[in-house]
C-alpha cells in the first residue's frame, strides 16, 4: 500500500489548484460596464436555473433514496464475508443485515448525488463569471483570451474530478474504517454513490441538454429566420436563454456526465479487484483504481499549466494547436503515472496492466483524431456535407446522414480492439495471480478504462472552455465591444466547438469501454446474491429467450429515450419562439432597439419547460430496466447452471443482463451516429461561412464562392439545426443512460433475483 | 403424412392462379396508344434493368457458388446420421462426404438464387404490363382499376410464394427421396436454398431501392426545384427512369425480399423439427412448415377473390376498405388452416402450438395496426410532423425523427411478447413430446413466425399494388388522359403507399420474429459440428468479449451497411441530374416541349450508376460476418462447456454467434426507423397537399389552410425527400440483410469452427 498516500495529496491538490485558477480568474478585468452587465444577467439566468433544477432533482434523488433502502433493506438478504480458499473465493457469514445494507447504499447514493449537485454548481459559479473577464481579455490579446477561457474551465474540470476522487475513497475510507465492515465487501457497499452520480448526471444532462437546444433552435426560428435580426441580436428576448444554454448544457451537464463516468467506473473497477485481491491477499488491487486516477490529476495539472507557456510562444495560427500540446504532456505524464503504478502495486504480473492502461490512453487519443477526421473542415466528411448543401436542404441531411452513420464504424472498431486487447493481456496475468483467465482479462479492461480516463480532467477542462468562449462572443456582440474583439471569440469559439465533439467521442468511448467492467461488476454482484464463488463464470445465454428480448428491449429503449429527449426539445422550442413573438407584438419598441426585451421572462419559460420536459425521458430511464426485470422474474423460469448447479428463476436478472449489455452497445452506437452527425453539420455550415466551398463558374478556371445567404448556405443551416438536439441533447444524454443503467442495476439487483 | 400431398397441390394451384390472373389482366384494354406509348418505354427500361442486374447477379452468385464448394468441402468433416437414443439426440456413421456436402450445398444455393430470380422476372414482367392497363381501367372506374392493379400484383405474390413452396420442398425431395439422403439431415443439406434467395434478395433489394430513389431525388430535384416543372412531367429526362424505378425496387426487390424470407425461415424451421421428429420418430415435425404454408397459400387465394366483391359493392370511399376485408378473410381461413394442420400432424401436444400460430398471425395483424397509426395521416404522429413544418423544414425533420425513433417502442414490444409467449406455449409441449423445454420452446417461435407469413402472398400482392399504381398515374399524366381517370390512380397511389408502408412493416416483423428460429438454426449446425448432441443447450455467453465484440460489430455493420446504402442512392441521384442538366441545356427544345428528351439514356445511366452503387454494401453484408468470424477464430481462444465437455478455440463461432444475434436487433430497430420515419413523412407531405393542415388566422374563430405551395408544404417536401432513401434503400435493405446475416453464417458455420 506504499502510493496509497497519493489520493489524498492528488486530491487536495486538485482543490487547491482549482481554488487557485479559480482567484486567477475573478481577480482579473471584468470588462466594460456593458460586458458586466450581459454576464450578470446570464448569470442570473444561469444560477436560477440551477436552483431550480437542483431543487426538483434533489426531491427525485430523496425519493429514490427511500426507495432504495425498502428495496434493498426488503429483498436483500443481507452481506456475507467473501472468503478465499484455495484458489475459490467464497462467501461466510452474514457481517451486515439487510436494512443496514439498505441504509448504507441510500446514504452512499445521498452523497454521491450531493458531490455531483456540489461540482456542477462551483464550476457553474466560476464558469459564467468567466465570460465577461473572457470578452475583456479578447479586446487585448487571443493569448490571454485562451489563458483566462482555459483556467476557467479547468476550474470544473478539476473539481468534478477531485470530488469524485475524494468522494469514493471517503466514503471507502469511512465505510471500511471508520464503519469496520471488511474491505473485500465494501465495494459492493458503496455501489450507490455511483447510481446516484448518474441520477443526478442524467438529470443535469437532460435538463441542460434541453434547455440549451431549445433556446438556441428557438433563438435561431424567431430571430434569424422570422425577424431576420443577426445571431445574439440584443432585440431578440431568447438571446440571453441561448447564452445561458451553453453554460447549463456544456458545462454543467457534462460535468456531471464525467463525475459519474469517473465515479462508476472507479466503483467498478473496485469490485473486479476484489477476486483477486481475496486470492492474491493485496488490498492494492482494490485501491490501485483509485491510485491512478490520482497520477492522472497530477499530470493533467502539469499539462494545462504548460499551455499559456504554447499559447504565448506561437503568435497567429489555430489556438487549438497549444491545447494539443498540453494534451500531449499530459498523455506522456500519464504514461509514467502508470508505470509507477502498476510496478508498485500489481506484483509480478504488473507488466501485463502496464500495457492495458497504454492500451486506454492510446484510445483516448485515437478518438481524438477520429472526432476531428469526422466533424473538422479539414477532411471529405464535412466536405462532402458542405458540397451536397448545393442541391438544398434535402441533400445535406440525407449526406449528413450516412456520414453519420459510418462514423460508428471507426468507434465500434476501435472500441472493440481495445476491448479484446486489454482483456487478452489482462488473461496473460492470470496464472501468476493464481486466478481464472476471465478475472484478470476483465480487470484488464478495468485497467485500460482507468488509463484512459487519467486525462479526463483535462478534456473536461477543454469542454467547459467551449461554453465560456461562446459567451464571451455573445457578449462581445451584444455589449457592441470592438470588431477585433469579435475576431478573437469567433476563433476562440471555432476551437470550443472542436473540443466540445472531442468531449463527446471520449465520453461515448469511455462509456463503450467500461461496458465490460461494469456489467461484469453486475454479475459479480448477482453472484454475491446467489453464492455463486466469484471465481466461477456465471453465463449469460443470448439464445434463451429471456436476454434477447432483454436485448431487445434495451436497444428500444435507447431509441424510445432519444426519441423523447429530441422532441423535448421541440416543445420547449415553441415556447420560447411563443413567448419572444409575444413580445415583439406587444412591445414594437424591441424591433425599434428603443427598449429592452425582457430576457428575464425568457430564460425563465425555457426554464420551466426544460425541467418539465426532463422528467419523461428520465423516468423513462430510471423505471424501465425495473419494470422489464420485475415482468421477467415473475413471467418466466428461465434456469442457469453454474459450476453443475442449478438456479431456477433466473428470468429477471438474465433479461435485466441482456438489457444492460445490448443496451449499452444499442447506445454507444447511436450516440457516436448523433454527436458526430450534429458536429459535421454544423462545421458544414461554418465551411461554407468561411468561404471554403467554391464551385467551378462558367469561365473554364475559375471558381464561385458559396458563401453567407447563398441558397447551399441556407440548405446548410438547416443542417446544423437538426444536428443541435442530436448532438447536444440526444447523444450527450444518452452516454450518462448507458452508464445510469450499469448503475442502477448494479443497486437494485436483488430485486430481479427470485 | 396425411396432409402431404397439400404441398404440391397448393403449390401448383397457385402458380395456376397466377396464371389465371396474369391471362386476364393481358387480356385487358391495354389502353389509349399514348398510354402505351408511355408503358413500353417503362417496360423496355425495367427489363433492360433486370437483365443487367441479373447477369451481375448471376455472375456474383457463380462466383460464391464455387467458393462455398471449396470452403465447404474443404473445412467441412461430412455429415453424420442423427440418431435418437433414449431421448438424447446423437452422431451416428458419416453418411455424406464432404465434397458431397460442397457440392449438394452449392447445387443448393444455386436453385435458390434461380427460383428467387425466376420469381422476380415473371412477376415484374406482368407488374410492368399492367400498369397501361390500369391507366386504361380508370378512365372507367374505380372499381375496375382496383381489380386489375391488385391482379397485376398479383401475379408476383402469387409466384414469389409458389416457387418458394415448390423450391424448397422440391430440393428436399430431390435430396432425401431420389439422392437417399437420411430425413434427418437433408434440412441441413438444403441450407444452401436459402443463402441462394438471400443472394439475390439482398442485391435485388439494394440495386433495385437504389435505382428507385435515384431517379426520384434526381427527377424531384432536377425538375420540380430546378426547372420549376411538375412531378412526371414529360418534358423531364428522368421521368421514365422514376417511373422504372417504382417496379425495380417494390415489385422485384420486395418479391426476391420475401421469397427469401419464406425460403430460409421455412429450411431454419425443417432444421428445428429434427430433434423432434428424432425424438418422436414422426416426420411431420420437419414437413410440418411446408403443409401451414400450403394451408396460407389456399387461405390467401380466397381472400384475394373476395376483394372485387368487396370492391364492387362499395361505391365511392377509401379503396383501403375492401383490401382490409380481403385480409379478414386471409386471417379468418390461415386459423382454420392452422387447426387442421396442428391438429392432424403435431400429435398429442398439438393444441400450444396452435396457439403459437394464432399468436404469429395476430402479430401480423398488429403490424398492419400499429404501421398504419404512425405511417398515416389521419393519427397523432403525421400530424405532429405536419404541424413542426410550419417553422421550416429543420423542425419538420427533428419531430419526424422523434416520431421515427419512437415507433420503434411498438415493434420492440409486440415482436419481444410474441418471442416469449410463443417460446413459453412451444415449451409446454416439451414433457408430452419427451424433448427438452428448450427445442419445443423454440419450434414455438417458429410456428408462430410460419402462422404469420400464411398471409404473405396477400401482402405481397397488396405491395406490389404499390407501384402498379403509382406507374398508372405517371402513365395517366404523360398521356394526357382526362382529369378524372387521374384522381382515380391518385386516390389509388394513396392506398399503394400505405400497402407498400403495410409490408415493410410485415417485413421486419417477420424478421424480427424469425431470428430467434434462424440462430437457432445456426447453433444446431454448429452442435452438428461439434458433435454435440442437438438436445443439448448450446450457451452464447455475452459476457464473454467475443459475443459482446462481434455483437458491437454486429449492430456497426448494420448501421455502415445504411450508410453506404444511403450513400449510394445520393451518388446515383447525381449522376441523373447532371445527365438531365446536359439534355436540357443541349437541346433547348425539349423545355419548349417541341422535342421529346432521351428518356433511354436517362434509364440506361441509373442502370448502371445503381448497379455499381449496390456492390460496395453488398460486399460488406455478404464479407463482414466472414472477416469477423475468421480473426476471432485466430486471434482467440475461448472455450465453452456442454453438459461437462470443454470445447476449446470457440472463439471463431461465438463472435459470429454474437454479430448475428444482436446484429439482428440492431437490424430490425434501425429497419423500422428508417421505413416509420420515411413513411410519416412522405404522409405530412400529402396530408397538407390535401389541404388538412389548418392554423388559426388573425380572425378568431376562422382557419387559413397552408397547402401545396406554401412554405409549410416546401418544408414537407424536403422531409419526404429525406424519407426517400431512408424508408425505400436502407430500411428494406436491412431486413435482407438480417436474414442473409443468418444463412451465410448457417451455410460457412465450419469455416468458424476450429
Amino acid at each position: 500500500m506504499e502510493l496509497i498516500w497519493l489520493i489524498p495529496v492528488a486530491g487536495f491538490a486538485a482543490v487547491l489548484y482549482a481554488l487557485w485558477l479559480a482567484w486567477d480568474v475573478l481577480r482579473r478585468d471584468p470588462g466594460t460596464p456593458e460586458m458586466q452587465n450581459v454576464a450578470s444577467m446570464i448569470f442570473e439566468g444561469a444560477m436560477a436555473f440551477l436552483r431550480r433544477q437542483y431543487s426538483t432533482i434533489a426531491l427525485l434523488a430523496l425519493v429514490t433514496a427511500v426507495v432504495i433502502f425498502f428495496i434493498v433493506g426488503g429483498v436483500s438478504e443481507g452481506v456475507k464475508e467473501i472468503i478465499s480458499d484455495k484458489g475459490e473465493v467464497r462467501y461466510g457469514d452474514k457481517v451486515v443485515s439487510r436494512w443496514e445494507e439498505g441504509l448504507l447504499t441510500s446514504i452512499a447514493f445521498l452523497v454521491g448525488a450531493a458531490a455531483s449537485a456540489l461540482a456542477g454548481y462551483i464550476g457553474m459559479y466560476i464558469s459564467v463569471r468567466s465570460n465577461s473577464r473572457t470578452a475583456s481579455a479578447a479586446t487585448r490579446s487571443l493569448s490571454e483570451a485562451i489563458t483566462v477561457s482555459l483556467r476557467g474551465g479547468a476550474v470544473s474540470g478539476f473539481l468534478v474530478v477531485a470530488l469524485s476522487l475524494l468522494g469514493v475513497s471517503g466514503i471507502f475510507l469511512v465505510y471500511s474504517q471508520l464503519l469496520g465492515n471488511p474491505d473485500s465487501i465494501t465495494p459492493f457497499l458503496i455501489v450507490g454513490f455511483g447510481f446516484g452520480a448518474s441520477f443526478v448526471a442524467l438529470f443535469a444532462q437532460l435538463g441542460g441538454g434541453i434547455y440549451t437546444k431549445a433556446a438556441d433552435v428557438g433563438a435561431d426560428l424567431v430571430g434569424k429566420v422570422e425577424a431576420g435580426i443577426p445571431e445574439d441580436d440584443p432585440r431578440n428576448a431568447a438571446v440571453v436563454a441561448d447564452l445561458v444554454g451553453d453554460n447549463v448544457g456544456d458545462c454543467a451537464g457534462r460535468g456531471a456526465d464525467l463525475f459519474e463516468s469517473m465515479s462508476a467506473e472507479n466503483i467498478g473497477a473496485m469490485i473486479l479487484g476484489v477476486v483477486i485481491y481475496k486470492v492474491t491477499g493485496n488490498l492494492e488491487w482494490v485501491v490501485f483504481p483509485l491510485v491512478l486516477r490520482s497520477f492522472g490529476i497530477l499530470a493533467t495539472m502539469a499539462g494545462l499549466t504548460s499551455v499559456p507557456f504554447f499559447a504565448r510562444r506561437q503568435t497567429g495560427g489555430d489556438p487549438m494547436t497549444p491545447l494539443n500540446y498540453g494534451y500531449y504532456i499530459v498523455s506522456i505524464l500519464s504514461v509514467a503515472g502508470l508505470f509507477i503504478a502498476t510496478r508498485v502495486m500489481l506484483g509480478d504480473a504488473w507488466y501485463w496492466f502496464f500495457f492495458c492502461g497504454l492500451i486506454g490512453i492510446g484510445t483516448g487519443i485515437a478518438f481524438v483524431y477520429i472526432t476531428q477526421y469526422y466533424t473538422s473542415g479539414a477532411w471529405r466528411p464535412v466536405r462532402e456535407i458542405a458540397n451536397a448543401s448545393r442541391t438544398g436542404p434535402a441533400t445535406n441531411i440525407i449526406t449528413g446522414t450516412a456520414v453519420g452513420l459510418e462514423t460508428t464504424a471507426a468507434t465500434a472498431i476501435t472500441i472493440g480492439l481495445a476491448l479484446v486487447a486489454s482483456f487478452v493481456l489482462g488473461s496473460e496475468a492470470a496464472d501468476t495471480l493464481g486466478v481464472k483467465g476471465f478475472s484478470s482479462g476483465v480487470f484488464g479492461t478495468a485497467v485500460a478504462t482507468m488509463g484512459m480516463l487519467m486525462s479526463a480532467a483535462y478534456i473536461l477542462s477543454m469542454d467547459t472552455f467551449g461554453p465560456i468562449t461562446d459567451n464571451a462572443g455573445g457578449i462581445t456582440e451584444m455589449s457592441g465591444a470592438p470588431e477585433s474583439a469579435r475576431h478573437i471569440t469567433d476563433s476562440l469559439d471555432a476551437v470550443g466547438n472542436t473540443t466540445k465533439a472531442l468531449t463527446k467521442g471520449y465520453a461515448v468511448a469511455s462509456a463503450g469501454l467500461a461496458a465490460f467492467l461494469l456489467f461484469s461488476a453486475y454479475l459479480d454482484k448477482v453472484k454475491e446474491r446467489l453464492d455463486i464463488p466469484l471465481t466461477e463464470e456465471l453465463p449469460i445465454d443470448l439464445s434463451t429467450p429471456d436476454v434477447f428480448v432483454g436485448g431487445l428491449l434495451g436497444v428500444m429503449l435507447v431509441f424510445l429515450f432519444s426519441s423523447l429527449a429530441i422532441r423535448a426539445v421541440g416543445t420547449t422550442a415553441a415556447r420560447i419562439i411563443e413567448e419572444v413573438r409575444r413580445q415583439f407584438r406587444e412591445d414594437p419598441g424591441i424591433m425599434a432597439g428603443t427598449s429592452r426585451p425582457d430576457y428575464g421572462r425568457a430564460v425563465d419559460i425555457t426554464a420551466r419547460a426544460s425541467l418539465r420536459a426532463m422528467v419523461a425521458p428520465g423516468l423513462l430511464a430510471v423505471g424501465m430496466p425495473v419494470a422489464v426485470g420485475l415482468i421477467f422474474r415473475f413471467a418466466r423460469d428461465q434456469s442457469v447452471t453454474v459450476a453443475g448447479v442449478t438456479y431456477p428463476d433466473s428470468s429477471g436478472w438474465l433479461a435485466v443482463a441482456g438489457l444492460l449489455m445490448i443496451g449499452t452497445i444499442g447506445g454507444v452506437i447511436l450516440a457516436t451516429f448523433f454527436n458526430n452527425v450534429g458536429g459535421a453539420w454544423d462545421n458544414a455550415k461554418k465551411y461554407i461561412e468561411a468561404g471554403m466551398l467554391q464551385v467551378p463558374s462558367g469561365n473554364p478556371g475559375t471558381m464561385i464562392t458559396l458563401g453567407k445567404g447563398t441558397d447551399a448556405h441556407k440548405a446548410a443551416v438547416v443542417g446544423d439545426t437538426v444536428g443541435d438536439p442530436y448532438k447536444d441533447t440526444a447523444g450527450p444524454s444518452l452516454h450518462v443512460l448507458v452508464k445510469l443503467l450499469s448503475t442502477i442495476t448494479l443497486v437494485l439487483a436483488p430485486l430481479f433475483i427470485s
